[in-house]
């Protein structure tokens, strides 16, 4: 077995995809992906004066061209490397309002970072992970980060929920198609407040500790995911607080 | 009570579509709507030559400007007439095949007939059902056709299955906003092949008589969910033939 | 095509029972079962001195015995007729309660009545109904009447919720079965108050008008689904009033 | 923190059963329960005999005077433990027979394992696993398995399906009530065979290598769903081989 083998994520700079990325760094050499530098370069300094390895790299996933030449960067950065593990945790943009004031173009950017991303994610990632199979300790494996809104449509979240929706139907489609060759997909719902410095003024669920969903909890949860072995896949996981309502 | 109301078809082209426009006509004034006119004319003709009124005109409901014209047209030719029922029974064009062997505008291709003219037709829609609302017999109704791939992503029908899925989220997210307010709004899960001269050489199901969907009963399901009075609507439903798999 | 179709109503005694009965009397005469007489007394008083015929009939659909002896009165009463429908619409019972204060008769009398309950009365049923087949002009159908219940387990609910999950199981599997065989099957999940004598003084959804199930619309429903070709048949949709959360 | 913890496995006997009270005898001391001896001595002495520590009780948990004497022994062999995991792993029996040929009592058969069962399981071990919730490392877990049929009614599967789905309508419901008080409780879909002596003959999935469920993996995700924190409970995943078709 190689032990030269690395995972990406993308939508690093988020609270779920720092700690994902601080988590699998343990185990491999670490991509970062996200928009802007500011997003992950604080994480990327942690791991690599820990000890680990991680690389930034700008992009925009939801454009073919941009997440063209991440890929090229990533190969140059890791020429021998093979991919063992691709988490999509980009956050799409969606407005909460009335539907008839919403505009086109809302549903458009809904549908671009839950959708159009993964796929293009995913036919970067996909190709890499199945070259891996024969060689990764653990089943090479994409996971995808949901949300409530990927299992229902609610009033004002319309364009949230068909983005989300339409993630959802790649996931499990992918799944259907890949887990046979070896690949694992993964869609995890997460179903409640991220407690990260943004969320610090949302007081969930009255407020008691740990009522938002700690980034290292999911972190640990993926990093299970894609320990399992090709004999017992999950497909879907929901993970949300003891005190949140369901 | 206004008798002057009308319903609006888009997606009329199609088998289900002219079937749902032929029962409503006999009811209403019936607007179809296709991307040609040869779409629309031999229904158009039809429903006017055995006395009902039909008025055919040519848009692409995934273009926000061409569906605009269309409304506009709609209300020149009947300008005093307020909307009684709008069907959203538009296909999305898709692919079957291989993930890695789809590109981006294949999903775009999906997403724009599944969601995008849906969110389009139902902003053009909605304004002018809760318009109704006061005078309509029926609750005023926008009825949405899905397809067994609103609840399931299949291997190699990803892209179907992301537009079907984004569809179905714009579906139950209006009707959670506007049933409130009056407006029905339903989806159908249409399971299994139609019955039209395009599918007579698939042998569904062993071939055996009805084994495929007329799109009569279709038509006849969309009349009856139309005339449910506000204390009891079905927001979701599924059709499939008697023989169907599922 | 016979003339001599009847239908029965197990659970005739409820407020949507009731409405079942006489919408269905139009067509049929009808055979209604309760435990007690003074359930469907009035209602067969009601259609028969209206120019309609109906039976009632004492049983514990829940007891196979007596089950047993209320067909082979139907079979006595009405000797030259066949099941054009028969609607399971038996309520359980169950308790409000926290889990470690139930005791185990509390889920037993859930499960009774939703599930024993319809296997004894579908076991009864579709025999009479595929009897039926080649000689009813709609397709023989089993109505099964659902509720929020069937989709969601909720706190203090377990024992409601076990029941009629294991009964939707059932109305599933049965439509798996038989819709092949000709015989429909469909299960309605109702999803709010249902607005009888009972519940007048549960103001629903604020109160306005409306914002209960109207039994009548329920049992328009029934008829609708009875009356669906073999090419278009549904096996599952919700209703509820236009106001309710969901 | 308290050093004494134990956890108890109900259905110990299958291929799952074994398993997962291996795996949790590495971190507890573990009771199995099982209708008859044989189904855990060997599990037992091969726990004790590695250093870990297990005890046998033979019971019927379907029989609530059963399942009290076993924790009454449970309390007499373990006197100052508390528990932190309880696992419900009996299966159901169950025929797989046309509706018509089968007979109330199996249908009681399925309820009886799968629901009431599980009833009188849960209430024995969420009263302990309440208790446990101060001094336990780990969230105090019930975990619960479910199977395929716990989400699909299939012909001739109807009764199964009856017991797993009121199965898993308990499952979420007390998932509801008791998270919020510290308790998980997780429900897992086994979707596939499990590879035991038991089922050398089936050649799954065209008999690919590990095509079936080991019972190893099952027993991991259980223990990765016990370690869980309570800011990121799983409240259901599902488990299936790589090539299973889903």
């Amino acid at each position: 077995m190689s032990s030269k083998l690395f995972a990406v994520v993308a939508g690093a700079g988020s609270g779920t995809g720092r700690a994902v990325a601080l988590r699998f760094a343990k185990a491999y050499p670490v991509v970062l992906l996200a928009r802007k530098p500011g997003s992950y370069q604080d994480t990327v300094s942690e791991i690599n004066q820990a000890g680990g390895r991680a690389v930034g790299i700008s992009t925009d996933v939801t454009d073919g061209e941009s997440i063209g030449l991440a890929f090229d960067s990533i190969k140059k950065e890791l020429p021998d490397f093979k991919l063992a593990a691709a988490v999509y945790n980009v956050a799409s943009g969606y407005l909460i309002k009335p539907f008839l004031e919403l505009k086109p173009e809302d549903l458009d950017d809904s549908l671009s970072g839950s959708a159009r991303g993964l796929f293009n994610f995913a036919q970067k990632t996909i190709t890499l992970l199945l070259d891996a199979v024969p060689e990764s300790k653990y089943p090479p494996t994409l996971l995808i980060t949901g949300a409530t809104s990927s299992l229902r449509g609610s009033a004002k979240f319309g364009t949230l929920a068909a983005g989300m929706f339409a993630r959802r139907a790649l996931a499990q489609s992918l799944a259907r198609e890949f887990h046979p060759q070896g690949v694992h997909i993964a869609h995890s719902i997460i179903d409640g407040i991220i407690d990260i410095p943004r969320t610090a003024g949302h007081t969930a669920n009255g407020g008691v500790e740990d009522s938002k969903l700690k980034p290292e909890g999911i972190a640990e949860s993926y990093w299970y995911l894609h320990t399992q072995p090709r004999s017992t896949f999950t497909q879907e996981l929901d993970l949300r607080p003891y005190v949140e309502k369901f």
